[in-house]
């Protein structure tokens, strides 16, 4: 079918906004005709001078700004697969996945062309087209695919067709490819469209990097409502302050981490942020103090939290701004799911669980992605029983709220009784000492697993395994408290997008043995 | 696929808002979790006991109330097609339409019980079911299903699965059955639910009739959004006012004449409306005055006009709250499509033209019907060339609003030139004496068609066929003006949307001939 398709959001809104502004991108200014013109011809520029078909994989490796957009759209008109490349990717990582993608055209701006330089041969890049200004290695320059193309609008594309492959982060494995196809990205536009009432007055700052499925929101619902997209190269305080001031931003997403460091910027004053009408956070859990300040600071903002993952493509749920004013507990939750989203939470037998119980979160919804690609198997598990299977731990309360609790995979299982490691880490964690933590489950004959804690304490500080046990005894049940506790002087590895590698802890510990939860 | 389907917003979000209101139909009142509990035993009630499988019809022809949302919501939990029948319909006509529909179980209100039972046998129904209060004629009650029935969750349909067949009006040929699935139904309530920000502070009150394509977006997007459905049975001013009041209702879909009836009532005062935020008009052209009578005496509210058809379930395009501001010219107009909706003006050939020119008002989108039920012919002509064809004339500006002139069916075609009845009858309609007029098209051996005007005077007054053309001839070109003018003393021939039957006032003129036009 053919009625969910971006061509039948962007071209027809560029038509009726034509002499609107539709990017604003520092010295770069487009209006919706100038904006529709440069994608019709880079799409067709893709598939004539680039030779990249309908279907094919292209990659993009650069920081925000109007030419990631015209890749997007580029793509969703018709002219490919968009391979969107996180940019903390180390080289090995880098060529794994455009050679699992069979990627053979590589967009680049000039900060990340070497790298692809180094990798191009590994990887089987035929051509490597630099966007935006700057001195690099490449064949030919996004301008110029634009003027090899002519401003025709292409054959309408189905809604199965794929239109995003978008690769997950290493905290489970090798990265795996996540398949979006046109109707799973229309559907989550749609979702979040209704939940922040998108329409042509939004202005929305991308900060979040572009190629995280948090923006996509953004990427595709502004463009399909006629506001204006605006950018900065990658999240910098002063540099988000400033665009929020001069493009009289309307709207953004951010992670938690970002907002703790705009609040504590000294050029921040709340009245910077005036215009600012909807602020959705989400990709990790923010901390309650920050979220009341943050609050306190500006009673009428619109803030939404958002949980979703690359495979939803992205939103399941979302805490709306009634709710976060109510405050307490509910400021811990995930939300509620959107509309057209069904959340249930499920034992390992895929029973639904009553409300209270904590189980994995299930979802159902017409975002998802089509397939893990190339991988049947991990797709399979993946939607066993009907079911997405997030792989996170959690649960709702009678109002229907998630709560999330842990991710599964790094829950403990000892002694028959399931430990979350998120809440041993929310205790120790309180420990004057303590700077990173991390609680793992290490093998144990008796009970199975074992609660163990890896802990980096604060420069000139130090703690025992016994303070440590004392400390959190009051805090949580006995069997939580950990069993063994093991201190680093090095930070704990990180993945890309920022969160503990539990699995590289547990490795040595679990060599040639087989965890129940893999 | 399972996804656009109803039951995955209904059943999370009245497991959601479980205690919240979601019915009060006058001294009824129902929780989300008690509509959903009745709605799933009608819907197992359906299939039991009146053996109702997935595709069979069932219809309905009762005056607005909660029964009416309970058995919309049934079908689309898979329990049949809803055939919602139009309360003014002749016995012939629904004898026709329940036979055509295959139609075996038919419920009814006790106003409407005495028809249906005049023409059960000849229209085959085998069981009618009284809804409501009242004694009449019936096999067994809406409430013995519901009792007969149990609260299990259905299987889940598939979003091509019928749904609604819905027969439109006759002024052009027999009723014909519009056959809406799934998916269609769920694209038109997220368009709208998008375009009016629908969620669970919403309270909706049903006034216009239930069986009309216009009331679909409350229908389903209400209760799927948390928000509070509340009826009229039919409209009257004071009950409406009182209804507002009572309710706090915040959002209505109205057709103009209600809304001047409702303003020149009595009891109107502007503040029986304060709780109105949103306010949608739409089925008919809403004469000017009016409009900006509304207007200036509601500054805040957000007034919409939609406009669509049965076809597209409903809703094509909408001019919204700040257009209606912006006043002048544009009040006239239709508006723009919703996202997701592509609106192309064609001449005859299927040429697309440029704005400012007039052709047929052609679209594609997501909410269009699959079929014209049992009429393939029918449905190949309405889509011919990939684009569902309105029967609408009309036109686009440079800036994307549609402006209706007239039905396709209606112009005069005249010595090579287009003439629109609608614009020829309102230059007549300013004549002191006119109380009613058509215009329409007879044979004439030279011109092709003659331009002919069929006038009802006001009760005591008269005009002639010379003084009509003099009024006229300031306001219109020499080729516009009635060639014959012919004055009735009888009302003119009305179809159930109260829109003159120009078929039956053309006929006796082509009765043997062929007109271009059919």
């Amino acid at each position: 079918m053919k009625e969910l398709i971006y061509n039948r959001h962007l071209l027809p809104v560029a038509e009726r906004f034509a002499s609107k502004p539709a990017v604003f991108d520092g010295p770069y200014v487009a209006t919706y005709s100038e904006h529709a013109e440069r994608v019709l011809r880079l799409a067709d520029g893709l598939r004539g001078e680039l030779g990249v078909e309908r279907g094919d994989r292209f990659a993009v490796m650069a920081l925000n700004g109007h030419h990631y957009l015209e890749l997007f759209h580029a793509g969703f008109l018709g002219a490919g697969v968009i391979n969107p490349l996180n940019l903390r990717l180390a080289p090995k990582e880098l060529a794994f996945i455009l050679g699992d993608s069979e990627t053979k055209v590589c967009f680049v701006d000039a900060p990340f062309a070497p790298l692809i330089d180094r990798v191009r041969k590994e990887a089987g890049i035929e051509k490597v087209v630099l966007v935006g200004e700057g001195d690099a290695p490449h064949d030919l320059t996004h301008e110029d695919v634009i003027a090899a193309g002519k401003a025709v609008v292409p054959d309408e594309p189905e809604e199965e067709d794929a239109v995003v492959l978008m690769y997950t982060g290493g905290t489970t494995g090798l990265p795996k490819g996540v398949l979006l196809d046109q109707r799973a990205e229309m559907l989550n536009m749609y979702h979040v469209a209704v939940r922040w009432g998108l329409d042509e007055t939004f202005v929305y700052l991308h900060q979040t990097p572009m190629f995280h499925a948090a923006s996509m929101g953004g990427t595709l619902g502004i463009p399909a409502s006629g506001g204006v997209s605006t950018f900065v190269p990658m999240f910098e305080p002063k540099a988000v302050l400033d665009a929020i001031e001069q493009h009289q931003v309307t709207m953004t997403v951010m992670v938690p981490t970002m907002i703790g460091m705009l609040l504590s910027h000294p050029d921040f004053k709340p009245e910077r942020l005036a215009s600012l009408e909807v602020l959705t956070y989400g990709a990790s859990p923010m901390p309650t103090p920050l979220l009341e300040q943050l609050l306190a600071m500006f009673p009428d903002m619109g803030i939404y939290q958002g949980y979703g993952m690359t495979e939803s493509s992205a939103v399941l749920t979302s805490l709306g701004p009634e709710e976060h004013r109510k405050g307490g507990e509910l400021l811990r939750s995930a939300g509620r799911p959107l509309s057209g989203v069904v959340v249930s939470i499920q034992d390992a037998e895929g029973n639904v669980l009553p409300p209270g119980e904590t189980g994995e979160v299930c979802a159902r919804a017409g975002n998802f992605m089509r397939e893990y690609w190339k991988r049947p198997k991990e797709t399979k598990e993946a939607f066993h029983g009907g079911w997405y299977h997030t792989g996170d731990a959690g649960y709702v309360d009678e109002q229907g709220y998630l709560f999330l609790v842990d991710r599964v995979k790094d829950m403990i299982v000892t002694g028959g009784e399931n430990v979350y490691s998120a809440e041993v880490e929310s205790a120790i964690s309180s420990h004057a000492a303590v700077e990173q933590v991390a609680v793992i489950g290490i093998p144990d004959e008796r009970w199975g697993e074992a609660v163990h804690a890896v802990i980096v304490c604060k420069e000139g500080t130090t703690a025992t395994e016994d303070e440590i046990r004392e400390h959190v005894r009051d805090r949580i049940a006995g069997y939580k408290i950990p069993k063994s506790v093991e201190f680093r002087d090095e930070p704990l590895p990180l993945s890309g997008a920022m969160k503990v590698l539990k699995r590289d802890l547990r490795a040595p510990y679990w060599e040639g043995k087989e965890r129940a939860v893999q």
